[in-house]
């Protein structure tokens, strides 16, 4: 596959996980991954689940809007820019988000977080 | 400085510099520097300052909503996530965007920009 098509195929794995079993996304994260979300920095695989398994909202669904991929390096690694929405149920209206995540390749050939920003745009 | 403080005059540098003299930018990407806009990417600082000092509009004006910075792994570099409106000159309404930059370290103590992802968020 080449980088366009991994970081995709990360993506749709990513949000189709959240939108199922949030607390699945452990396996993506590492100890030295960090999110911050909405300004809030969160260090470690554990932590950053926590977080996103307390966010004040049941069901989700994430809709991409657009993906945009690079190297990051010599190391192989990816830097994955994502624009889309959140529909929350029983909400009218989605939420316009950007986020963007560093993937780190594995000695498994898969790849994890190390670094996860996001931002709900508001309009 | 601490890394939160470098990100902010990162982007308060890079955005003054493309609102006053675009050409400029130039010095903060070097040959290895990728650019992704709008879906389109830009490979080498000549190349990425072609692109960005031919843009259907001459004078802008930046104004940043959000910065975000987090560490990118060993190396000492950093990756910047900018939210924030663009103003046209002419035009009523401003344009949202969000943006992120990986930056590295240059012997000099300063920076050069990797990676650049910029998007335009539609509403």
């Amino acid at each position: 596959m080449n980088p366009d098509d991994v970081a995709k195929a990360f993506v749709e794995h990513y949000y189709s996980t959240f939108d199922s079993n949030r607390a699945a996304l452990a396996n993506l994260y590492q100890d030295g991954s960090m999110l911050t979300f909405e300004g809030q920095k969160i260090q470690g695989a554990q932590n950053i689940v926590a977080k996103l398994t307390s966010l004040p909202f049941q069901q989700c669904k994430h809709a991409i809007t657009t993906v945009d991929c690079q190297p990051s390096g010599p190391a192989g690694g990816m830097l994955v820019f994502v624009s889309g929405n959140l529909q929350l149920v029983g909400e009218q209206h989605a939420l316009k988000f950007s986020q963007m995540f560093h993937l780190i390749p594995t000695p498994q050939g898969s790849f994890y977080v190390l670094n996860d920003i996001f931002r709900l745009n508001y309009s």
